[in-house]
Formats: C-alpha cells, structure tokens, sequence
C-alpha cells in the first residue's frame, strides 16, 4: 500500500521495454539521435504546434528552473502561488538558473491562484522603477500541489491577466497527463491556447524512469535553451535512453493511460473515504492526490499494517487517538485496485 | 520646503571641509590611507568592540548586500519586514550578492517584525529538508521603513529569536544615528550588545556625500568581505575621500549632531500637525520621517506653495479636495525650523 | 565500427538486468534507497575511505561543476590543463556553478600539467591582494583528454605543487577505471593517497545509462554537496535508478572488466596502427583513446566502409588525399575485436 | 616625488569648486539631476553621438563589469589582452557582473592585442557548438596597461576583426582622455567610427574624486543598464556630485589639459631617462605611463631621497646593485616639472 508519492512507482513496463529495444542500437549522442527527432515531432502533433521546440532533462526541478530562467530576467519576478513546488521543493532551483529572480507569492484556495489576486500581485510590483525588481513571468501549476486541476479556463483567465501586462506563461505540468485526464482538455487548449508560453511536460511521475520534456511554444530562444541546459549539466550523453522513454510514452496515449489509471484509482479511494463520516477533504481531489484528515487511531492503524504515506508537514503519528490529522494519499499508475481497497478496509474499520 | 527626502539634503559644511583638506595630502590608494586607520579606531571605541572589522562603500545597497551575502549562502534565507529596503528598493541587490538567497517576509505593524512573527516565520522554513532552502540571516532596519525606531530591549527580543534557530542578525542601519538619537541608546547597546552581528552603518542620509561603513563586529569574514566589495566594484581607488567624510563625521560627534537635528525638526513638524484635527499619523515618528495623511486640498495648497515630498505609492494630487491623501515628510540635518514652520502654516489655514 | 565515443556505446547487459529488476521494488525517493546505502559502502571500501561521503549524478558536468563549486569560492580559481573538459567542453558549467570563478590554464604536453608549469602558474596568480582573484583549487584529468594516463606518482606531484600553497585537488574521473586498468594502480593510490580531495568518477563512458559518482574524501562539506546538488536540479526523484545501475557496476569487480575490455581493443588497434609506415601518433595511447595522423585518402576509405570517429577540430575529409590528417579513435567496452581487425585491415590495404 | 598611481593624485581645483557650488542646491536624487542632463548633452556632443546613452559610476571597475554584463551572456566570452585590468585588476567582477562569462586572453606586445592574434582566438573559441561557451565581446584598453596608446586606425583593425563575427566590443578608457592627447584623436574617430559599442570614459584618474561614464553608443539597453547599475548597488543617492564633478570635467576642455599636462610630465620624464645609457624602456611610453629597468642601485638611492612608485611584480629592492630592475612611473595631472627634475636628477648622478 504505497501511498507516498508517484515518485516511488516502478517504471511502466512498455518504457523498460523501449530502453531493453534502444540499447540494441548505437547513435549519436547528446540529443541527436533520431528518437528524438520523433519525440519532437510527435509532442508538435499533439499539441498542434508545428513550430514548437522540445527537449528533454531529467528532472522535474531542472525543467522548472531552465524554463523560467529563459523568460525573466535576474532582476524580474516569478509570479506563483505560495504553495507551488519552483517555491518550496527546489531548494532555490529558480534563484540559481535566473542568477537571483524573486518569486513573489500569489494567495488563493485549494493550491490556485485567483485572478484577481494575481492582478493585484502583478501590479503592486515594480512600482519604483528602477529600484524595484522588474514584472517578470507567471508560473502556473497544474496538477497544483493541492491536488486540484485548473480548467483550461480557469488557466486562461490567470494568464490574460499576465498579458494585461504584457508578462508570459509557464505551466509546471510535472503532472501534466494527469490534469488534462481530469478536465478532459487537449494539450492545446490546455496550453498555448490558453495562453501559456512553456511548459513542463512532465514524466517521471506518471510511468517514466526519469524524463520531462521542455516545450517551448514560441522557438526564439531554443538555441539559448540548448546552451543553458549544457551549461546546467542537463545535456545528457546517452540522451538516447531519454528520447527512448519519451518515444514509447507518447506512443498509442501510453501517458494519458497512465494518467488515467493513476487518477480512477485516486478517485476511488477518494470517494470510498467520503463515504466515512469522520474524514474530512482539505481540498477537491481533481486528479491523483488526495489532502484529507481523519482521527489520529486510524492513522496508526494504516502505519502498522504497513501502509506508506506522508502525514502533513506539522502532524505526527505520536498523539491523541481521535483527534483530526491531516495526510497526503497519491495514486500513481501502479497503484492497484486491490491496494485501494485494503486501505478503505483498514479505514473502515469500527 | 524639501521633505522628499534626506538624500536631497546638502553635505554637511564640516564634511565639505573635511574633502578639501584631504586633498591637499597625497596618500596611498584603495583604503590604505591614514585616516581609514582612524575611522576604523574610532568606531572601534564608539561601539566598544575593539575587534570589529570595518569597511567603507558608497551606497547603502552595496553595504546592505554585501553584508548578506558574507553571512548566508546562495541557498539561505534572509528573513526580514516585508517594506525592508532590501526586499523593496535594491532591485534584487541581496539576490544578487548572494547568488540567489530568497527574501522571506516577515509581518508587523509599523515596520517592526514581531518576535511572534518572526519565529513562525523562521520555524516553517526549511522544513523540507533538502528541498527547501535553509535558514539564512535575520535583517531588522533602525529606523524602519515606516518611520518608527527598535529599541535596544525590542532589537534583543528578535535576535534571540534568530538565536533559537542558531542564525546570525544583520540591521540596516541607514539611519541608525537617528535611531540612537531616537532612543537614547549607546551605539554597542543597539547593536552587539543586542545580538546584532553585522551593521551597516549610514552616512549618506546624515549629512555625508556618499559613505556607509560596514561593521563586522566578528571579523572573522574580513579578508572574504574586502574580496567580495573589491569584485562588486566597490572599492574606491581614491578611498581617502571616503576615508576622509566619515572620519570628520564621527569627529566630535557630528553624526549624532546631524541626526539631532533631523529629529528635532520632525519632531516639531509631527507635534505641529497632530494639532490639527483633519490629520492622522499612519506610524509613530519616532525619528526624522513622517507618515501621516491630511485632506487633499492641503496636500493640493502645500504643493502650489512649493512644498515637496511624495505620496503615498497609491496616491494622487488629483481628486477630491475632502478624501484623506498619506504622505511622507522627510527630515534631514539640513531642514530648518523655518521650513517646518512655513509647513505649519499653510497646514494650519482654513 | 564505432569509434567517434565511449558514449555511443550500449548499456552493458549486467546494467540492464539490474535495472530490470530493481524496478520491482518500491523504495523511497531521493536517494534514500537501500541500493545506495550499499553503493556508498562498496565505495568506501574499494578506496579505503572510511568516512568518504559519496552522491550520485547524471552527468559529468554535474559532477564535476558540483564538486569544483564545493572547492572553491566565486572569486577564486581553478587550475587546469588547456584542453580539460571543464575548460573545453561543458559550456562554461564551472563558471555557473561557482558563480563566476575563474578558469586557469595550465600548459603541458599530451594532455598533461606538469609540476613546474603548474607551480608557476599558480605562483603568478593572486599576486595583486584584494585585487587579484585567489587561488582556488588544481583540477587534472585522469585519463586526459589526450588519451594518456596519469600514474598514481605524476598525480601525488601535482597534488603536492597544489599543496605548497594550501590548495585542494580534484580529480575530473570520467575515464577512472580505464586510467586504473592503464596504470595497474589502486583506486585509493590513484586519488586520496595522491592527495586528491574530490574524485569524479564516471560511469557513463564505461557501460552506465548515465551515472557518475562524487566521492568526498573529506566528508565536512557533505551536507553543502547535497543542497548544491539539489538546487541545481540534479537530484533524482527515482534515484534508486542510478543507485542500482552504480551497484552493479562496482558489483564483482565490472566497472574494472568493462575498462579492460576497452583498453585491450584500443591497445590492439594502436599496435596494429603502429605497424603501418604511415600512421604518426600524436600522443601514446595509455587507455581507450587513440590520436593518430595518416594520410586523408584512408580516412576517406574508412569513412565510405562505415566506419565512424572524429578528425580533429581543424580537419576535414575533403582535400588532398596524401595530406597527413589527425583523427580520434575511442574504444568502449563494446567494441570488438572483429570491429578493431576490420578497421586495420582497411588501414592496411595498400 | 609620486609617480606611483594617478590614483594618488589629488582632486582638480575646478572639480572641488565644483562640489562645492552643487551643494549649494538641493536637487533630485539617483541622478535626475538637472546637472546630469548636462552631461548627457555635452558628452554626446563631444562624441557627435546625439543618440548615446550615458551614466556615471564611481570606479572603473563598475564601468567595465556593468558594460560587458550587458554586452555578452554568462556563457560567452570576453577576449582581451592577457595583462587587461579586466583579467588582472578587478578580482573576478566581469565574472561576477555577466554570471560567469569566460575570459579569453589574446596575445601581443606592448600591451596591445593584434589582429592576427585576435581573429586566431576567436576562430579557435566556441567550436564545439553546444559544449563551448559562445564568442561574446572584444575589451580592448585605451591607454594599454603597458602604458602604451592604440591609434585609432589600429582600433578599428581590431574592431573589423570582431565584425567578421558579429561580435560587439568595449573600451576600457580609463585613461581615455590620455590616449587621445596621445594619439591626437577625436573622440568619435577613436570610440564608435572605430567601431566601439560601448566606452567605459575614465575620470577618476585624471582629477576626479570618483566618476566613471559609461557610453552606450547604442542606447537599445539602456534600461538594463539602469536596472544593472542599482541592482549592483552603483546607482549613487546623492547623484548629483558625480554629475557636478564630471560636467566640471568636461566644461572648456578640463579633461583634455589634465591629461596633457599629465602626458607632458611623463613625456619630460621618459625624454631624461632616454638621454641616460643605463636605462632600458620596456614599452614605449605613449601616454602618461613609462615602464622602464636601471641598476638596482639607482632605484635604491631614488627611495631613499622620497621617491614613491612600483616596482614590477617579481622586482625588489633588495639585492645586487648593478643588476637591472623594472619599475612603473605614473604622472598625473598633478605631477610637477620640478618633481620631474628632481628624480631626473637623482637618476643622472654618477
């Protein structure tokens, strides 16, 4: 019953097979293999974006952190939500690739930012001239780290105020596949038809041993990407085993059934929780995580019959048996049907 | 009538004659001038720390930056009020000399953060272990942003705070001879004595024509700072002519003359307009700067009779003569009786 | 007939495996995976090092500007060989890592510093004081990027230059094992008893998907490595990936099979080389690198049969077909014999 | 007898007067100076550059690192001449200030890089496409570290090299005005019509207290440039008495006879030593600086009597009589006939 992170999921088995199949061949190396040169033309496909430049790192923090340093300046903002992950779990990624950018912090509920809350961030920034750091870009989160998905809608209305004052758009989309599942979106309409300039398209966490792919929506500055990704050590030699997994990801919507996978099983053990009347959701569970609280026993209880998850940052598993504590329940594209349901067993319990 | 600011005040006639009589000497270059050795002497005694390290630059965001940076690391913290000069008016100066620290903003009316405040604040941070960034450095200002002034007792309570988490503590001290006229408190009361471990100590709003000296009251990071302020830019090859404005600012103790002055005039001005019923103070004016907010037609009447000083960020001269309008009135060492007078007056017409 | 890079070559099948199969366990994330605790002990073992701290990286750039960033402060310097990787090939990864320090170029033949070109180097710099970058830290390769080896006695003589002046020493171990192999030494007489402090070693050429390791001999600066590594993107969330790729390499000795099979195949095409009246060779050929010259209508010849290596930077295949032209051969740990008798016999005909 | 630095050199009178009569006026800070308007006017009259940008700093060092900072990107480079102040003098701030851009350094005697040289260093730079750092931007200085003045037809030499590679280039003026009396040079002829982007203007060693101008030639980034020099903490509050003190400079040609006279001493200077069969000249002295070797002895008797100045580097006092010993002798505008005299009578004594 491993509930912790999708980080600990195996690698899905078409992608150990495509890395078994690659490494029969010998290529280039460094991202010229023609694998990639696929990958580049399928993601343009899915996403309707002929022009599109791609590439891939092997990290989630690494496509973060290059994606914003390529659209602020160091002396410019990155507008995000208190809780997002560029913020608080990538020990100051974005500050390192930008050479000191500020990430100024946008309140709203549930992991989202609201427009008007943005609005009012964005203007109230820079308003010294040049003493004060410069508006720079707006990154958006979507899985959020709530756990709740932005609507394609909802993505737009965020990033047209970003244009009301001429700023881009990255998405963090470390759980990408994920969000479109649940709001049934397209990349597109997802993406750079709702304004967004970069994205994240993120891999690791839903089936792939380490891959995310950087889109970049708008190619002016691919080469500028090319020479920070090297100069990060994020070009990989044997980029092959990169494009390899990122090949059979895509292939026949492997990710978006992934996605799916790892989302009903979320939505299962949602709804079997919120059918107990002492659990209380601390947010929707739009996708594959789940924020609830229920009374401290039941926590013990799933610990000792082995069940693997994070508690929130302040609670401990020591304490008073039915007061209320908060945990973070994340389905991944392993998580079985059976594992659910042992877990709403132990729940159920008198 | 000019309460912009005190930077627009003029240099002290003893300064002025300080800079003309060291020009008559031909002495060594880049800080290894005489006087330099007696400034650095002199402070020694003032703070009663005859270790202390001391550095002369220019402006008050390389003191302030450098400072940061000599005591955390890229992936620290500075935890500071959210109105700081280092958060507000350095366009990332701090970010930039530390290659990327984050700014944490700590709340509390008046421009003072809370002991409270601030150890929730220092608390929550870094908890992710080796995804977040680490704690880093407190930086408190004397006199804040907002006008008001620490004292010794209220700078001890924050940096014992600091001290529970093991972290060192850094004040803006742009108008620290205020702050000490302000409270009536010894140089070494305020600042080691109070747990404050780095101090940039201000010249330029205090009569000087652009000097802050940096006092490392540890000065185990002196060799580090002098290579840091020589590769910001911020060594002088002609040092002696800062050597020269500080040494004749501390003679005699012109500093704390200045910021008399300054301070009385302010104090007059406020006890003026708190006379007058139509006036309300947003801060206590504790030293030589003012906030507080009257009707627009006298802000309107104020300006058409040559006053000048700035609004409010959000502010405007146009509107409504009735609506309340807040402003900032600055005193420095330079504003006379007379001006504060005339102010009054027009104030005080019907 | 591959011989453009040890990069091209496939995953060894003992990698594979383990990959396989450590992709039927859930572990934690990060790092914090048993394989990893087993990695660091077998290190520590195979050095003789105790109490080495030692991480996992992707790349060699990131094991490399990582572990020079750790040494040395931003206004220090590295000294190292004209042609180093760190110097040639990483984009300038070192200057970003340790924000802005300087590179130091060290002459010497064959890809090799020598004890006096690098004491008078170092001894010329940081003359100027405070206006002067400071000596940082002696990085050499081993094997070079001239395809010679280093034996454990020419490393302890520039490890003790460096440490006349109290300086640190990195080892750039892309190639370790086949400098090991070349020069029958141990891994511990190879880099801290010949007075290196950090070791890069690699994997990635020698039969990895892309691992390399950082060892710290001195282990004081562990914790720093890990934020280090972190902030810059390069900690894995699947980690335990590269720990069981690491694990089987060093399992039963393979790390040291896979260099001896790539040295043995060079060696043989080198002696066949040598035989041929019109091959030169730029430098000996101590591991699994080969820089020779013949004449332009061979490399013509071998490139029509399919065979694939790199001239030299200023070559070309197009021209005079007598003329002397220089090329680089490099064998893995794949290459085979009938590979290496197929390129000589082409080389052969008349 | 100072021939050690025009660093040493006392402030003009008129620049004095100057900083005097400013201080009569309150006047807007951060350089919103009607004063600095002046400056603008007048320097790009003085260029025949209506469209120039211009800001004042107060060191050399600030003037340089802020224009490459604009000029290339952290993973370009800077070619210049291997004794470049930038290279040898500034502790690593190009560095610092671009985050992390390479130093390329170009051969030639005398101080003064040649166009062979040049075009060979930058051909060999940046070819290994994406694993190189980027060719960036030529610094050339004028007057040289060797104390010797490009004309401006070899400027332009140089310049057209850059141009063949699009690359932009910088002037280090410190001693501008001195290479132009030197080469009796308009100021347009030697910076933007020889193909300079952007003149670092000196003042500092030719009478001012402490002002640097940076001319952008073409102003595209001057915004950067303003958002740069504050974030750097080299935007001065009390502006106007660097605007004061450069727009005395310029006012009826005062920068130009300081340099002369400072040119003229040195010239007497380096005439006397020449007529004296026991003095050897390192470099031709074409400016104000001369580097020349005589007996030990004579350098002896010269300290003695009052003399102040360096030797070179690897130089000591002490020692044998007779063997030949370098030295560097600077004059200023301050540098007397007598002074001259003087040490020319010490030298010429049997």
């Amino acid at each position: 019953m491993f509930f912790a992170s999708d980080n600990t999921a195996p690698v899905a088995p078409q992608i150990m097979a495509a890395l078994a199949a690659i490494n029969e061949v010998q290529t280039k190396s460094y991202g010229a293999d023609p694998m990639m040169d696929d990958v580049t033309t399928c993601l343009r496909e899915l996403f309707a974006a002929p022009n599109a430049a791609v590439y891939l790192v092997a990290t989630g923090t690494a496509a973060n952190a290059l994606s914003l340093a390529l659209s602020t300046p160091p002396w410019g903002t990155v507008f995000c939500h208190a809780t997002a992950h560029i913020e608080k779990d990538e020990c100051g990624a974005p500050e390192f690739f930008t050479n000191g950018a500020k990430l100024v912090l946008v309140e709203g509920n549930h992991g989202k930012m609201t427009p008007e809350a943005l609005r009012h961030v964005i203007a109230s920034t820079g308003q010294g001239g040049v003493h004060s750091v410069q508006r720079g870009i707006v990154s958006l989160t979507n899985v959020t780290e709530a756990g709740t998905a932005y609507s394609a809608a909802e993505v737009k209305a965020l990033t047209l105020v970003a244009r009301e004052f001429g700023l881009p758009c990255h998405m963090d989309g470390a759980r990408f596949a994920n969000a479109l599942v649940s709001t049934t979106t397209s990349p597109a309409d997802m993406t750079w038809r709702a304004g967004i300039d970069v994205l994240s398209f993120g891999g690791t966490k839903n089936g792939l041993m380490g891959v995310e792919a950087v889109i970049l929506f708008n190619p002016d500055q691919a080469w500028e990407f090319e020479l920070r990704r090297k100069r990060a050590g994020h070009l990989m030699s044997k980029h092959r085993f990169l494009s390899a997994q990122m090949q059979a990801y895509l292939r026949g919507g492997l990710w978006l059934d992934l996605a799916t996978r790892a989302n009903s099983t979320a939505s299962k053990l949602a709804l079997g929780l919120s059918a107990l009347p002492y659990v209380r959701f601390d947010h929707q569970s739009d996708a594959n995580i789940i924020f609830a609280r229920w009374p401290r026993a039941y926590h013990q209880r799933l610990h000792n019959e082995g069940a693997y998850y994070y508690l929130n940052e302040e609670e401990r598993l020591e304490g008073a048996p039915d007061e209320m504590v908060g945990g973070r329940l994340v389905c991944s594209w392993a998580t079985t049907h059976t594992e659910v349901e042992n877990f709403l067993r132990i729940m159920a319990k008198p």
